[in-house]
């Protein structure tokens, strides 16, 4: 509808330059909330409308929103948006809102959700995830992170773990990493959950390595990054899928011992007895510092919809 | 419980003078939204109590208090007001909440539950809809919208079409309509949802020509507004009811072939199918406009509610 | 985590210097609502985090930090906080959030689950209710709410009246009243919800004065305050318990002959039945008065919390 709109729907859309310019951006993001947040978006309101629920990445928005000095609306679950359950297409429910805000942040069940969204809105619409689809921002700042952990991406091996073809932040953090510059990525999925086709595509297209095993133990000493990640129950179709995929990789004291020295553990949360709280006190375990890393990149995702990004 | 409080309880209450100043008064809110809004409410508080999911409505008050500076604290979903569950009277729950806001925005299952509310409340209460009653704030936008649309509402033709028992907005809107010279309206719905007589009554009271008919097509080629609304299926008693009432009036490409030129098509939204997506890119599809013409409404009585209309 | 955070988790933290600060400080929060709010905790965010539904104290804490400028993130359901579904253990919750906001609200459905997040937050946690455990908040509105009827508390004879074994506010405010000089406490509950022996204990150690009893009548014309609660249905193991106590103690017209002429009746809301609302009218009605308290010693514990009470 609107021209010119910045609109944040998938990982793809984002290139090197666009990436250090975001870090940098949130970067700073990061002194803004230091100093107790500032006033740039005070009048803009944020609607997020969540589809399914997502608490900890609403929240994450909603705080983003508030520290710029932002207002939200917003519905906090599918079941409540009494208009979609009233029989309204998501395109009219998108045009409606479109009045309400200057930025809609929307969770959906279905892939694709995003890019409709955003061709009928008339505001910036950024993608919290839909369906088994994509969540750049979560792919964002997992890179972010990975960034300022080691003060680059180039040349680093990271193994992502776990449910590769429900977990949606593993294939959008792939298009994220495939613009640097001899990254190497182990694939460690249970058989009936590997990493789909199009991924590897992507990243063959990409020139990107990559490596696929079962084997977690195989990748521990080589690995700068581990990324593990839930197996989402809610995503499978059936129980025996679920437990088949489910407790055959956890990462714990015994295996801290055989990762790198100067490795970190990512997982974009919440986990569910993947990771052993025995690890949360060694310094390799980044995956707190990762949470908190979500808001500067939302912060500085929303400031650049909304053209106040300085 | 307080003497000279504001309240937006019917559209009964308001006069011709009154319309005319408050549709000013939205008219002056485009502006303020245009200019990115202002702060006239800020330290202001909103309390949205919806004991019955209404998304849409819920959010238009949001935006419009939001817009004007001030505060939102509410909840989404009847189900969840834990002290309705608890046994509560919704008089005591008014008596609590006016001690936490300055504005009340009440959505209620039962049809006089606004008044009772602003019978107890100790700052004013705004009716978004109590049932099978009245939802004024939609009547009013939608006079608004017809007003902006024609520059008047005088001497228009008014068909009103599809589920007029359960649909309150088409009584509401009646009401508001019968302040005007020269008005007619056209009732056209199913058998089993006509409309009620005591809204004939009222019509019949203030002199205002109606008609009542089963036929859509009999109105198209010389109605002003075609209102076409939704058929509730929540609403209806039975399943057989609503199957006898549904799908009997579509407004589609063929239609809009026999309407006037410079009739518009108005629909309180959402849709569920009785307007076809094609007739969406005809400029007499005014029903987008229409829901944008809630938030400046809203702003107006929200800021006359609180004394800060201008 | 941190060190020298102020958390509020449950009665028995405050003592009598700190409870008279406190009262001061809700006291001229009083002035400050009345001058229309203020903006100290501009910037700030409070999130509310209900993993059970309680309306009416959350949008209490709500109007609190907004009424002090404050923005508020949060969820109002527990079965919709989409990462406990997910597995997620609380404490990682709490870390989590610690990042997105100033101060925590919590309401829990555990006993103890205010102090286990405390033990995780990097910011003030306070305790809005857990499960069966602790109200400290709605004890300290309690005995403030008695303070300022009566401009004392010492001396004081304060009957508590219902279900006193799930009735958390109770115990809280019995542990409060414990910080006070010759206040002597009437229990009066059915059989099977008396209250229990740790609170008991707990006087007993303080010196405090009380007697149990199942006849209300008994101490009607002797009780400074009668301070009557909500036999809680959804707190019972059985049917058959809840009828056991329920409908037991009815306030009524009746028992106001009988009731001193300077005493006062407190609830804390919200009521199903045990009191008349024929009674609402009596001055010595004091329930409404003190909701409306709850207001003041939140904004005065959230300023405190954050370090701005002043």
């Amino acid at each position: 509808m609107e021209r010119n709109l910045y609109h944040v729907l998938g990982a793809k859309q984002f290139d090197r330059p666009e990436l250090e310019r975001l870090f940098a951006a949130a970067e700073k993001m990061e002194d803004v909330v230091a100093a107790g947040g500032d006033k740039r978006l005070s009048g803009k309101i944020m609607t997020t409308l969540f589809f399914e629920a997502s608490t900890r990445t609403r929240l994450s928005f909603e705080s983003a929103m508030h520290r710029l000095g932002g207002s939200v609306i917003g519905t906090e679950n599918a079941a409540q948006f009494s208009s979609a359950i009233k029989g309204e297409t998501l395109e009219d429910t998108i045009r409606i809102v479109t009045g309400y805000s200057d930025v809609i942040v929307m969770r959906h069940t279905e892939i694709g959700a995003a890019k409709r969204a955003a061709a009928v809105a008339g505001v910036p619409v950024i993608n919290a995830g839909d369906g088994a689809g994509e969540h750049p921002t979560q792919a964002l700042l997992d890179a972010y992170t990975i960034n300022k952990e080691f003060g680059r991406i180039d040349g680093l091996r990271i193994a992502m773990v776990g449910d590769l073809t429900y977990g949606r932040t593993v294939h959008s953090l792939s298009y994220i990493l495939a613009n640097y510059q001899d990254v190497m990525i182990d694939f460690i999925a249970p058989e009936n959950v590997q990493i789909p086709p199009y991924v590897k595509h992507y990243l063959d297209e990409k020139g990107i390595r990559y490596q696929e095993t079962q084997d977690l133990n195989a990748v521990a000493g080589s690995a700068d990054v581990i990324y593990q990640t839930r197996i989402q129950k809610e995503r499978f179709p059936s129980v025996e899928e679920y437990e088949k995929a489910s407790g055959k990789y956890i990462i714990d004291g015994a295996f801290l011992d055989r990762m790198r020295k100067d490795a970190i553990i990512l997982h974009p949360l919440p986990r569910a007895g993947e990771i052993a709280e025995e690890v949360d006190a060694d310094p390799r375990a980044a995956y707190f510092r990762q949470a908190v890393n979500g808001l500067y990149i939302r912060m500085a995702l929303v400031a650049k919809c909304l053209n106040l990004a300085d």
